[in-house]
């Protein structure tokens, strides 16, 4: 299985000319779209479906991701080889998904092999057609990992900054996604099961429930999500839109056991 | 085959994450993507895009559907078995499906007979990766329903009120459903073939055609769809525009013999 | 394999039931939903976007497009057969990838045999799930075109103007397509490699370079893309939206060398 994680959006040809590319060079592959709308560029937000995404995959997934400002440039294309896959350019969107497949190398493409097993000339823009496609397609029909490229240091990935801060017992939290609904989730796990989570930035404390029909339509709570993180929602409404956040803003947060 | 309906919309991890779950049970599933853009918990508009697919599929095909504003209340969760089977929140999307599955018995979902199944913690807000989806996946794989619990009354599902009303010569109707083309579906079937349909609410009348470029670019007309429902539509415009209508509001209309 | 390219949007039930019923009368197809989302009719951009991916299928593929603004009128349907095979409205949508399959035959296709091979009744307003997706998914089990309908001219396919027109040493280009990012793409290739772009309509030049990173964000560059026609982008920003430009707008250019 491969599931494939971009921003391209849905209207053009982008999605279409990466997955026939991918059956191209492996007929028998089953391909997984999770979604194709990561807001542009936001390499943050990429990290965090691609995470959700890893979690409930099996051993063996293949898991693309082609968040690529910087394609073209001199940005790495990379793999990661652990309990699963990542096929991804080295700018930061392995942080999230990395936690989570025990990697255990990882390898930088070098393009010119790619190209010698799909024939085609790799453009400057669009490397999720001409190498992360293939590549995850290739590694899912059993190649390994070292037929695409030289291994490198684990640890010189570029990571992004995602771990919470505290200032006594206020959270500084950072907002990771805002989902369709406008539930708003904060990169802050483990962190018990309190009573409510206050906000003194808003002057506002909402109680800590497990599900959004615990509250009144309208109305404000914190819950697990369906994740491991803090989030927050408003039932049938938006949190979002309620405390005015977007992605990677900051958040100040007291939890109320 | 496997289809999937949802309301999660298409920029978050939610598909991708219960599309992997379902192929970790049963990876040799074939899924359909039906929609994932169903109006947030509009159960209507997802019991009509359900109803429009099992019309078209071969019998044994599985049709998950997840529009769920009760998740994690008591609302429970069922599957239907007739010609093929429906798993869905017992909340009224099963009412247009049903009427042509044949359905010869429903269960209520034990959720912990899912867990010994699946291995994995059951949420309390995502019940489409955790309970839907994976028993979708097992069904298609050769599981019955009985292994997912206990069999209820096929009679005490949740059903919509959708039987079109009628006051003498005039109907009184619901507008079911509006396409991405402004068309407005209502619930309305089996009316013959009028040769005009009079709006007295709007004094308006418009042919009744059997195709949109039977009338002028931007002029109205009713036409029997592609389903079996009237359909009012503007030829290259939207006619839930034209007359200010949205999914559930109420039109009355004479049909002109 | 066998793609879909349609402009049914991504809401409703339309995409899910032509694919139901295309695994109905195909069951071990494999569907590649290329986008649902090409402009409401409109056939150049749907031209443009099955150019894209037929130039990285594999030999065999069929590609299935339903841009049809005349469904129910008495344009034709047609099979186009050559390394790879279209199933489409005979309304313009073959120019731009018929220029890549070497066609060697086209047919028309008739709505009868195509019941006789489906069983349903065909409907006036939805032929990719009564003609158009069926016809692709039987093609790709393995029969052969003149199975449904005679055969016809290639010449006598409808086409769309698309040959870029010159003046002295000014093209006299059009939009052939605007992608989700505002990148604008102009219907001239094989152009060279200039220096630069100059727009005497707008008094403006820009670098022509090899990929956005290549300029700061928010300045404007040409550049191959990944396709071969000339386009205009905004790193991390809308070419379209800088020029005010939309598909099908004629945009006056003149090559720097």
């Amino acid at each position: 299985m491969i599931t494939v994680t971009t921003d391209f959006g849905l209207r053009g040809p982008y999605v279409g000319e990466m997955k026939v590319a991918m059956l191209r060079v492996n007929p028998s592959a089953v391909l997984v779209d999770v979604t194709h709308s990561v807001t542009r560029h936001s390499i943050l937000e990429g990290s965090f479906v691609m995470e959700q995404v890893v979690t409930y995959s099996p051993r063996g997934t293949v898991h693309v991701g082609v968040i690529d400002p910087g394609v073209g440039t001199s940005r790495r294309a990379v793999i990661i080889e652990g309990e699963q896959f990542l096929v991804v350019p080295d700018n930061g969107l392995v942080t999230l998904p990395l936690k989570h497949i025990k990697p255990r190398k990882a390898y930088e493409i070098d393009f010119d092999r790619v190209k010698r097993f799909t024939g085609w000339r790799i453009s400057s823009t669009f490397h999720g057609r001409d190498i992360f496609g293939p590549v995850g397609a290739l590694l899912d029909a059993g190649h390994s990992p070292e037929e695409f490229g030289r291994e490198i240091d684990l640890d010189s990935l570029v990571r992004l900054e995602v771990e919470p801060k505290r200032e006594g017992d206020v959270w500084k939290l950072k907002v990771i996604y805002i989902d369709d609904f406008g539930n708003v989730i904060l990169n802050l796990e483990n962190y018990g099961r309190p009573r409510a989570v206050e906000f003194p930035g808003f002057g506002l404390t909402i109680p800590y429930l497990d599900a959004y029909g615990r509250v009144k339509p309208g109305e404000m709570l914190a819950l697990p999500g369906s994740h491991d993180y803090l989030e927050i929602a408003v039932n049938q409404g938006s949190g979002a839109e309620r405390l005015g956040l977007k992605v990677g803003d900051e958040v100040r947060v007291r939890l109320v056991q």
